[in-house]
């Protein structure tokens, strides 16, 4: 038999492990053309809380009863497919099922030897990508800016703050606990970091981090950090909405400081993306990823949990902060 | 004697007409190099209001017991200047004073045979160059696309719609009145206006006004009217942030719905930005608003009160939403 994962129930507010459901279903059987995957690695991310509800957005939402699904890597096992041999390594959007059919199409293969497999969940994959596309495009670093990160610790924070070190900016991350600052300034060199946990006052706190003010900040979490944020943007600032899992399991549109008045004042610029926007360039930047990953200005960080059945718990444990880097659930 | 109006008091709210005060200087004496000035038109903008509280922003505030100053056309009617002659007319930023002197710098010579004088005060003035360069260089009208314009009856927002009519654009006008509704649709050809002091309910009559959708919201206003257009924003949207006149008299920052998850939805962009930013470009921007002007494809509009002693209460009649167009005071 074989195991699956499904939506069980939309949650209203936080996720439970009761909004899915392990069911066991026949295993697949192959048709002429196809291959049979066996999930090696499963990305659990944020953006998945949207996809649960039913919610118009960019994604279509999840269907009740059916497999969650989401990025994950997995060994082609049997083929019928002249594209794919046993062995081959693939990855793409795929179901939360231990095996799985495909007709190969929306699939990228993987080369085990020129990266661990689980970075093309991470730094090479969409999270690298959206760390990449969101700064350059729309955060358009120069060498000798200031770039504020929140959420820095998570996946897509720890590779912009990387990334902007290699343009020649100052980097501050903003992170949730000691251990994870201290990991921003040791481990990913960024020149500051805030604890948003034991800090009174952020404004001053980023205002005291960053002498120049803040021409880049680079935004996962939205909410009253990002408010502190902002009161620190300079002329001409940009601020990346690349998330705001401060207010995904809100049941009701959280409210705040209206930013129009900053934003004039200050000739700034808010702009929200998805990494789909920039499909075509992916090409382009999976190569200069790969190309500081392997010079060593890229340092890939996961956080791996083991085993099938603990992909619900790893994916509500982001929502308490308890990932360094990439979330992955290895099979 | 020569009078003047200086700033009394810094408003807290809503300003008063005892904020101002009328105050007599002597007759400046001109010196080698100066031009004596006489006011013949002065602007009344919302923006003002800002420049009245001594919050830092984009322009130094007004320093209390000094003349109060905005954009001005006067006449020269003494010169130990080369460059100037009695009878030219000039521009710039001026006190509100009766008769001054002036260096001649940072003045700009206008033709009162090519417009009227107080044109160069709205269409041909910052408030031309504010739609034209906030217009084009961040909504970026395209053929075919839905703007809606927030303030529309105002002297920029009028000046937007007709621009975007002359892009190709449909465009929807919100303002305050039955008259005012009825100028944006028979006078500046606007497809479509919406009374806000008489629509129960916003979001619902701008996403029936605009059947594809609003790819670029031009808006003056903020609060609670953009929290409606924000909600019919299309993928790749752009929000123009210029001005946010309900809130200028607020003695706190306004809280409303946080905008980073429709952003993030809809890959839409929110950008500030003051006319300055594009002072390089002004003459371009003149000679095409010009050109547009003297066509028939653009017309002013103005509302012109008299008398140099009324100057104040022009002003405070913005915040009523009093003026058509462009306020004026002609002295």
């Amino acid at each position: 038999m074989n195991n699956t994962i499904t939506l069980n129930s939309r949650p209203v507010g936080k996720p439970q492990l009761s909004d899915f459901k392990f069911v066991e279903e026949e295993m697949p059987l192959l048709k002429d053309g196809e291959i049979l995957l066996k999930t090696k690695f499963v990305s659990v991310d944020p953006y998945l809380r949207g996809r649960m509800s039913d919610a118009k957005s960019y994604v279509p939402p999840f269907e009740l009863q059916k497999a969650m699904n989401s990025g994950v890597v997995a060994e082609v096992v049997e083929s019928q497919n002249d594209q794919y041999k046993v062995g081959d390594f693939v990855t793409g959007s795929l179901d939360w099922k231990e095996f799985q059919t495909s007709s190969g199409k929306n699939l990228l293969k993987v080369d085990n030897s020129a990266a661990p497999l689980s970075n093309y969940l991470g730094v090479l994959g969409m999270t690298g990508l959206t760390a990449y596309f969101g700064l350059t495009e729309i955060g358009k670093p120069q060498k000798g800016e200031t770039i504020v990160v929140s959420g820095a610790a998570g996946a897509v924070g720890s590779v912009v703050g990387q990334i902007a070190k290699i343009f020649g900016c100052r980097v501050v991350g903003i992170a949730g606990s000691k251990e994870k600052v201290e990991m921003l300034k040791t481990k990913f060199g960024f020149d500051a970091a805030i604890n948003y946990n034991t800090t009174e006052n952020m404004t001053k706190a980023i205002s005291e981090a960053c002498p120049d003010g803040v021409d880049i900040y680079f935004d996962n979490v939205g909410g009253t950090i990002s408010d502190s944020v902002h009161a620190n943007i300079n002329r001409l600032g940009r601020i990346v909405v690349c998330g705001a899992i401060s207010a995904y399991n809100d049941t009701s549109i959280p409210q705040g400081p209206r930013v129009e008045h900053f934003l004039i004042r200050k000739s700034a610029l808010m702009q929200g993306f998805i990494v789909g926007n920039y499909a075509e360039q992916f090409p382009d930047g999976m190569k200069q990823l790969s190309q500081w990953l392997s010079e060593g200005k890229l340092i890939s960080t996961e956080t791996i949990v083991e085993g099938f059945k603990n992909i619900p718990q790893a994916f509500l444990d982001l929502f308490e902060g308890k990932n360094k880097g990439k979330m992955i659930v290895k099979i």
